[in-house]
């Protein structure tokens, strides 16, 4: 499967990323099919050219002359895709995804799949507080990273395939992680972050605190505009993990408090130190 | 006192505050004058034209003829600059500050200046994670949160002077607050942030973390780049607001974890609701 302007992509599911996803693709002048699971976002899709055909049913006819099928679904709706109508699937299809979790998921899809089509899975590490193919804009990923996450199950034109897709959007550092590895970290910079978001909006009662902040309340609550819905879900599937890294979160910012309860401003200034040196390294 | 092009303005302490404000002050056509203890920003802001005359020792002279004066120092240097040199300011003199905390500060500063000058205190909501003059910036104010933190010894006139300092420099919203208002606030949507920040940077031990990470991570930390000096002195200066601050984060981020931990989906998807509903009214 090498990727040129004769091959079809499939995106299944045009919310924000599957949106995004075909308008970069469509931009850059490939086909791209898609499958929806409602009229509007079909109407929206074809009256703004973001792709050539759409359909709000499981079109066969679509899904069997996909070359690449790129699935931005909810990770329980996608694995009932793939159990439902898996077999429709061209043999040297290529599959990929842009879901947020990875254990759970990749080999679960792999061992649902017949002989025949790949699925590399991919997380693009972007995204907006917006929803819908109506927000969609190809150029959050512009320079974003993305992260590939092969098995043993998966050869190396399959993960060429993923990579030369992320290329064509645009994305910044490409990397691959296992799904393992790609979970503890993802639970790290993303989940954890989104869980201190929700805690601080909803800590303190004061009506009319926009009145007061200052641009770093502003940047640390952008992300608690969060969709429960798709956020609880992935929290569940990367629980453990999770888990673990919001320990550490509160035992690092329990020694901050202790080092002010106590008095112990040596300690104190080690960490904004550290915190200072590590931050550093991000502007480069 | 009524600020007008023959006002005087005096800025004590040339780093990225007093740079800013002078810059503001000097493209609008005002007459700024400095007090710096460092030649080399002196140099700078002589070279650059932030100001019009600039003395790297406490310049008798400047300070009589300053009829607006802004203090841009680490909270204790404030004070002993206070009680060293308060009586060389004219009797009917303005005396306003940045400083980051009020409790222990606005009734100091006040308590220790001669009958005459009045000082009205203020926050301006705004900064970067850069200093010095070298980096100063008047565009950093424009349309950011101003707080007026009058006590009852000030006057209408001097907390309209300082009303008219912040419009002149560009602030949006411009608000008054007790000092035990502000520092509850500032102990909640300033400190405690940078509380956050310091512990998310400082917790997890991953030399690359650059590679992996999305726009949330990054604005999560951003703040974790910090002058250790200055913010350890506000956390101190601000104690017990901030470790009550902390205190209520930590149970809101533990009702998350728990969430989590037992299954309770319910709980965590309400949470996740209300942070939704609260961050929206910050983008109206």
């Amino acid at each position: 499967m090498i990727i040129d302007k004769k091959t079809r992509f499939l995106i299944v599911g045009l919310g924000l990323m599957g949106g995004s996803y075909a308008r970069g693709l469509t931009q850059k002048g490939y086909h791209v099919d898609a499958i929806v699971n409602d009229k509007k976002s079909k109407d929206f899709a074809l009256s703004h050219e973001i792709v050539r055909q759409c359909s709000d049913f499981v079109d066969e006819e679509l899904i069997k002359n996909a070359d690449v099928l790129i699935f931005a679904l909810y990770p329980h709706t996608f694995i009932e895709w793939i159990e439902k109508n898996g077999a429709l699937i061209k043999k040297d299809a290529v599959i990929t995804d842009v879901t947020g979790v990875k254990g759970c998921i990749v080999e679960k899809v792999q061992s649902l799949l017949p002989e025949g089509p790949e699925f590399i899975s991919a997380h693009p590490m972007a995204g907006r507080e917006v929803y819908g193919v109506e927000n969609s804009d190809e150029r959050m990923f512009f320079g974003a990273n993305y992260i590939v996450v092969p098995t043993e199950k998966n050869t190396e034109n399959g993960i060429e395939c993923c990579k030369r897709l992320a290329e064509i959007l645009g994305f910044g550092r490409i990397v691959e992680l296992s799904p393992k590895e790609h979970d503890d970290l993802i639970g790290f910079v993303s989940q954890l972050t989104h869980c201190i978001a929700v805690s601080l909006m909803t800590c303190y009662e004061n009506e009319h605190l926009e009145k007061y902040t200052a641009d770093s309340f502003r940047d640390l609550t952008r992300i608690a505009n969060i969709n429960e819905v798709l956020w609880s879900e992935l929290f569940f599937l990367n629980r453990d993990s999770l888990l673990r890294q919001m320990e550490l979160f509160e035992s690092h910012f329990r020694k901050l408090y202790e080092s002010l309860k106590t008095g112990d401003r040596d300690t104190m200034i080690e960490m904004m130190k550290e915190s200072t040196a590590r931050r550093k390294l991000f502007d480069k």
